[in-house]
């Protein structure tokens, strides 16, 4: 059976490949599996069809026949155990990549979404641009943390795994930010993610998407 | 084999039970699994030998013999995978409980710990009483989504499970901001979490070590 993902319509980020549903697409290549894409608008995401596959109202979702599901760590989770290729079989290993795949989510990601926040919806603040530096010294930190524990490692516990397909997809979302720059394996890592054949083809498939809608 | 976690030896937060190793523990109760716990101090999770376990230098940790886990959230899912309670065996309904630990942790959580990085860190900035009520906007808007999806359900789907766990610790963290108040059904929720014989045991443990830290 081939799954259904839902996507922005029109992504913020204009083809970027920021959004979440990247994570799930990505995944998807990975692992070998077609699936279909439905494409959502921003009004269509908070009506109630919508609510009741993700109750946030946000992308990406995933339906596989009557069984639907939301959060694009869980999706990528599901899309790992059931195909080869994003956890192995051994099961302390399996623990660890699971364990990147929760810290890429809640200790690498807050600092980053309060960027995110920060320059979409505070921008205009009078604090801004003094506010600013303080967040990206908070995302520093948890960048040197993480720069310090990769090392001179491909990835971050032997092979590639779910947790460095996620990892590397939330430390994208600072590709405009600078702040990458300054940890040169943390960019090299990224880079290695981007490389990845299955990575491109998700990528492009967004990009797609992107450029369909500022034409249309 | 009784495993081994980590937690503060003062938790900046008095005994309130709102740190991460209260995840851990309410967990291990909830299945019956005895545990040691190691108390660490600010310090000492900075050193190497506390990094091994965490690159992040946080707590919880996990150690099993020679097996080291980290994340709050992964630990739970390690410890919810191997011991009955926490996870039905029902395939479906396990992508879905698994989901809402992912939702808390990922979209429940940031706004909430974007308002405790601001009451602690901005709390004497020019623009803190300003901006707290714009968090606060934020952290509500996820509660208003949260709220309408559970409703009058005891759980957020079906009986009581790892993802509930995850998200009653996460909404606990709002206590004192009266956020919650606004949202009956979510106080009640969260409650209803708290009054399990298990969260009790994992509460008055952890309060135990917070009476031992100010009182030495």
């Amino acid at each position: 059976m081939i799954p259904t993902i839902t996507a922005f319509e029109r992504s913020p980020d204009g083809g970027r490949g920021l959004a979440r549903d990247m994570h799930v697409r990505w995944a998807l290549e990975e692992v070998g599996q077609p699936y279909d894409v439905r494409l959502v608008s921003f009004d269509e995401m908070k009506q109630p069809a919508h609510l009741a596959l993700n109750p946030f109202g946000k992308i990406p979702t995933y339906e596989e026949g009557n069984f639907a599901l939301f959060e694009s760590g869980a999706i990528v989770f599901h899309i790992a155990e059931r195909h080869a290729g994003l956890l192995t079989g051994d099961a302390n290993a399996r623990a660890r990549a699971i364990a990147w795949m929760f810290a890429a989510f809640s200790t690498v990601e807050p600092p980053i979404l309060e960027r995110t926040t920060a320059v979409i919806l505070e921008r205009d603040a009078t604090w801004h641009d003094q506010r600013l530096p303080l967040v990206d010294d908070r995302i520093r930190k948890r960048l040197a943390e993480l720069s310090r524990y990769l090392g001179d490692s491909d990835w971050l516990d032997g092979a590639f795994s779910a947790g460095d397909l996620v990892m590397v997809g939330v430390l994208r979302r600072l590709n405009r930010s600078g702040l990458l720059d300054e940890f040169p394996n943390l960019s090299a890592y990224v880079a290695r993610g981007e490389a990845r054949p299955a990575f491109k083809r998700a990528f492009d498939a967004q990009l797609a998407v992107a450029m369909a809608a500022s034409n249309g």
